[in-house]
Formats: C-alpha cells, structure tokens, sequence
C-alpha cells in the first residue's frame, strides 16, 4: 500500500500529556496528520483494543490510515490499517503473513546495516532514526543526525527502486517544527512525531506547523 | 475442539525456577501433562514468538496441545492451537473471531457471575480460581476453595448441558499432588498447575504424580 509519510503522528498513552488518545489522533488528522501509529508498552490487551477501535474510529472522517505498533493481533481485532514493527517486535515476515498483503507494514531502521538488511519486498514505509535527541523513548545509540539519515534513506530509496517500489521513509526522534526541515533536505519523505504534537497545547495548530516545514521543503526537493 | 483438561501445565518464564520452557514443557508432557498453556508477561514479541515456537516443537511427539495466554499474534505466529483468555486479555468474541472455529480458546472464571455470563458458544473449556492460595500470581480475591469451585463449575456444567456441549474445567491457583483430590472431588475436570510442575527438581515425576491423583478421583466419581 501507498502511504503517505509526510506526518507520521505516534499517540502513545505515556505521552499524551493527560489527552485522550482518540480525541488527539483526531486533532493530529485535523492538523494535517497523514498516518497515525498507536504506540502503546502498558495497557493490557483488553483496553488496547479499545483504545485501538476509538482511535480508527476517530480518524475514519478524515480517511488517515491508522497503524499499531508491535501488536498484530491489536491491529487484527480492532480493524486497525497495520502495524509498526521495531527490533524487539515480531519478525516482518510474521507479520505479513498474519496481516496479509493488504496491510500497512511500517519498520524502525536504525542504522546502515539495517537497512541493507530491510526486507524492502515485505514493507511499506520505514521510520529512521533516532535523528535527534529525545526524551519519547530510551535511546540506546546516540542521535544519527540528518547526515546519518541522508546515508540510511539512500540505501533504503536504492534498494526499493531497484525493485521497482517506492518506500518512503520518515526520521523520528526530537523532530518539531523548528527542526524538520533538514530531515526532509536530508531526503526523508516526512516525519514521525511524539510529544511535539501529543504535548502541544494545541495539536492540530502544531500539525499545520509541521506540514508547513515539511510540504515546503518536499516542494523545493521537487518531490 | 474437546480438550483433555486433566493436566494443564503452565509454563511462564518467571516461575521457571531457571529451567528453559520448552524443555520445562516437554517434560510436563512426558509426566502426563494434557495441555500446556506459555503465561508470558515479560518478554518482547519477538522472543514470546521464538519461545512459542520451541514450545510447540517439543511438544510435537506428545500430541499435547498448547496454548498462549492472552496473545494472538504470538499464537498465530507460531501455529499454537489457541489461547488462554483472562479478563484483561482480548474479549472472546475478538480472539475467536481472529482464530477461527478450530482453534481452542479457554477462559478464565473467577465467581458465579463471571459463569453465568461466560459466552459458553465461543470457549472449549474454562480455569476456575483461585482455589488456594499461590504465590504464582497476586490474588485479588481470597481463594475460593474446593467449596466455590464447585458451584461455578455446576454453573458452568449446566450452561454447557443444556446446548448439548462438552465443556471441561480444571480448576487453578495452589494445587498440588497433596491437595488435587478435592478439586476433582468438586467436579473439576483437571487441575492447572504452575509451581507444582515448574519448581519441582523433577517436573515429569510431579506431573506423574499430580495425574495419579486427578485420574484416581475421576475413577472415582465415574467419569
């Protein structure tokens, strides 16, 4: 599936500054969103599903694909578009074969040797990073800057081509406004977001100010 | 799908007593276990995958089948024959929905209320706890004793009865080959066990021995 990357808006319970997931996501759609990942380490399965089913349903209006980070079968109960798969989730090839061709299949890439290894025919986007510093998530390796993105995206856009597909990538980690727009130089296809939308006193207000920076620097690439 | 619930086994990596699962499993299987279910509320997805795999193939020449707590995805990914659902696991209507009419799906029953309303149509056999009291899990309730066990279960029997169907119960929490004969005493069809098998220095001679016991009272009752 064809996704569009330029605003990847993670929710995330431990992150949402007291909001209400579904109404964030909502607001994040409102603002200029173009996919949503629920990223949730805490709740139980039960009320991850209920989460996950208010999220889609809150996004349907605006017809903004929704993803769940990890869990395949949060995904498959609540009707979700895919998952998101990290180093610790369940393999992408696991994944595909439970969710079928159809579904989204987002993965986290975080260095050279992972994206040479990327299973490109089996994925539809991948988020890199950690770009910058960020307090969202334990970093296990320093922040690759968009000069260690440049290098990622260009092994993952090669390889993809070869292929004949198109795989955007979006970096992740620290990405704001003020911010995204060397990501993008760096030949990113959008960002992911935590806490500069699920912190911002108004999300929607924050979205519009990243897919200002981000469509504009998409527009002057000539993408 | 009938199930053998005379001895349920259960496998979880923190109650392991620094044995491997899958070789802990083979040995309950070896003893008489007749169904193993891995209870994992630790690991990542990845490895409660990998861990599931290695389960199901040692369990292979037993023909003992085996079923994950609470996870789906883990379940489908690794070809267990269903799951095990508590009350903070997905809804059973989701998790029967996911994994079709063949696989087995077992609920969990706390109290009169929760047996009454068990959606008998859509599970293959039910535990019923706390019987005693346990280390294995923090109990929310005081144990419900051989006493309460058997009044959910006679609920649980006649709900099954009256739609012409076969729905075993083992009893859970606390049993041991010193203190089975009561559960099955009151109308258990088998007892699920953690400690008993887990810690044991020999977990095949416990689960030998915990059969004796069950196979002996339900002689006994006739069954």
């Amino acid at each position: 599936m064809r996704v569009d990357l330029r605003l990847n808006a993670i929710v995330d319970p431990g992150r949402a500054g007291g909001c209400e997931l579904a109404e964030l996501a909502r607001r994040c759609a409102e603002g200029g969103a173009t996919l949503v990942q629920l990223r949730d380490k805490q709740s139980e399965t039960r009320a991850m599903v209920e989460q996950a089913r208010a999220i889609k349903k809150a996004l349907a209006p605006f017809g903004v694909p929704f993803v769940v980070n990890d869990r395949v079968d949060v995904a498959l109960a609540a009707g979700a578009d895919g998952v998101h798969i990290g180093p610790d989730d369940m393999a992408v090839e696991d994944a595909r074969r439970l969710l079928g061709p159809g579904a989204l299949i987002g993965l986290s890439v975080k260095n050279l040797s992972e994206a040479e290894a990327a299973p490109i025919a089996l994925i539809d986007y991948v988020g890199s990073g950690g770009v910058y510093a960020t307090l969202s998530k334990a970093q296990k390796n320093p922040p690759i800057g968009p000069e260690g993105l440049a290098r990622i995206v260009d092994v993952l856009h090669r390889r993809a081509q070869k292929r004949g597909k198109e795989l955007p990538v979006c970096g992740i980690a620290g990405i704001d406004a003020g911010n995204a727009a060397p990501v993008i130089a760096a030949g990113a296809d959008g960002v992911a977001v935590i806490s500069a939308l699920s912190l911002a006193s108004d999300p929607a207000a924050a979205a519009r100010a990243l897919r200002q920076v981000v469509d504009a620097m998409l527009a002057k690439r000539g993408t």
